[in-house]
């Protein structure tokens, strides 16, 4: 029997939490390739935060999802079939494929990685999309300088893990905030970070002063709520935020939000969101960064790794809850 | 009988809403100037919302005011007695003297000003450090382009009617926010905005979103609360939010945040807390155009004036409370 494609599609819009039954995995025939065309196996898949937004069907920097349609997603594959002279059989591609073990495509979107150095799971955490945006964040918004205190939000995540090491390559002190004991252990002594708080803490107020006793420099945000405001408590003056994800608040009907403005007023601070698609001019740049710090060791990353394209709604489920350690991803391949 | 001194102190710090009672007027000497000193007899008091954060203790860009210590403040007024060659008497100086009728200077801090073609009183206001704030956040932060929607908040005060006018000039569409009917239309027949909305309506998202069919590009901010809430949802993309004041959260026990985060998020909206003394640099240049502007006639202005230094507490608290049209002032010399 030949084998068989399965995806996920989007089955209805989420209110409030996200549920396994939002999504359907659905069973269809390999695509046949036309001309010009390449067929992709995809070994990788890769969850993220992102993800949650394009289920919602308002008004955001991207269209949403829609219903029925195979949900978007970051994927690295190899090339299988091949109607493309920049093609041949066997390339290694990273792309934007979506949930589904294969896909059409007519090239356009996909780009050749060489995984003799760096891993092919990498392409879509440290020298992927998350990684660029930590890079894009802490160089175009933060600007840290040498000395300051960078404050980042899911510390242990894909791209707070690399927000806190590009805070040390610049000589800065990197506090993490992350959800429990372990996940604060492996921030400070397996990614060098000087200190991590658990935000789960009953006193966590009184241990992010601890955690940063010169003041915040620059909070780099991933998660919204309570954390926010903890942070902007310790804002020093001057103090710039990259806004780069309120995973926190993705699913709750009633937002957190921001309530002491008054402290970004009085610190002067810049507070600014910034989506990693509106600088695909320095993603080149970018790459070559974090690539290099990835081939020479320097850039450490961690990866929860689930198996099977069906098991990619719950482990999107639990990412959302912050149960994933590290940059979640699916193998679609043994 | 001498002329005496009559000056406002800070009685006590204000726990909520300000009372007249938090001030006190004493009677004193006038001061007998020293070697190299000038002895400055006030003629206008300036009342700004800024004030109102030097009365309390908590942290912030300038020290609070001490208890039993004149209130701050900026003033326009004459040399009388000069020990200082910089200085002769009749000189017209601006410089913050503070609540009372009479001061001795080292001279520091006081420059001269030419009051033949601009009113003493505007130094304070258009010409003056208002002014310098609104040309600051707007070529600082907000950056329009021509055919943007500028929208800026309290925008009969002094600073928002400067926002909206500089927003004219460089081909924007200006909306004002403003309380009233009559300041509405003084927004738009006098200072010529596009429009203004009246933020004490029922309906006044609905008005908002009609006078700002392409949606906001800059909201200049001076108020917070629901006025912010309600702009944010009508920002669009990469839109700048110059915070430079929440007037409406000062007295407030239990300030209103910025509920909707997630949507600067996703716009990748700048917002920007700034202070008008942080740059020092360009005032000479904000100065220059704005005294062309306003010698040519082309910026226009409106004042506030109550008569007396007695008065000021009052007129202090009215304009808290929205209660003055254009810039506050307090005429100390009939």
């Amino acid at each position: 029997m030949s084998p068989r494609n399965f995806q996920v599609t989007l089955a209805r819009r989420p209110v409030g939490w996200v549920k396994e039954t939002d999504f359907t995995v659905i069973e269809s025939d390999i695509p046949r390739i036309g001309s010009g065309e390449v067929l992709v196996r995809n070994h990788w898949l890769s969850l993220d935060p992102y993800m949650r937004g394009r289920m919602d069907d308002g008004p955001s920097y991207a269209a949403p999802a829609e219903l029925g349609a195979i949900m978007v997603g970051g994927t690295v594959g190899e090339v299988v079939e091949s109607n493309n002279e920049k093609f041949s059989i066997g390339d290694q591609v990273v792309g934007y494929l979506g949930w589904q073990q294969f896909a059409a495509s007519t090239g356009v979107g996909l780009t050749k990685i060489d995984t003799r150095v760096i891993p092919a799971s990498a392409y879509l955490g440290a020298v992927g999309m998350p990684g660029v945006t930590a890079w894009l964040g802490m160089t175009q918004i933060a600007e840290p300088k040498p000395g300051e205190t960078v404050v980042v939000s899911a510390a242990s995540g894909a791209v707070g893990s690399i927000v806190g090491q590009i805070a040390k390559f610049k000589g800065c002190r990197a506090v993490g905030v992350a959800g429990g004991a372990e996940k604060c252990r492996y921030v400070v002594e397996e990614l060098g970070f000087d200190a991590c708080v658990d935000y789960k803490l009953e006193d966590f107020d009184e241990a992010l002063e601890a955690a940063t006793p010169k003041g915040i420099d620059v909070y780099f945000e991933n998660v919204g709520g309570k954390i926010l405001e903890s942070a902007t408590r310790r804002l020093n003056p001057f103090a710039r935020i990259p806004l780069c994800g309120l995973i926190s608040q993705y699913n709750e009907l009633q937002p957190h939000g921001l309530n002491n403005l008054h402290r970004l007023l009085v610190n002067r601070v810049r507070l600014q969101g910034f989506v990693v698609s509106d600088r695909l001019d320095l993603w080149p740049a970018a790459l070559k960064a974090l690539g290099g710090w990835v081939a020479a060791g320097k850039l450490k990353y961690r990866e929860s790794i689930v198996d099977g394209i069906e098991c990619a709604p719950r482990a999107f489920i639990g990412m959302l809850r912050g149960e994933n350690f590290g940059k979640q991803l699916v193998r679609l391949v043994q």
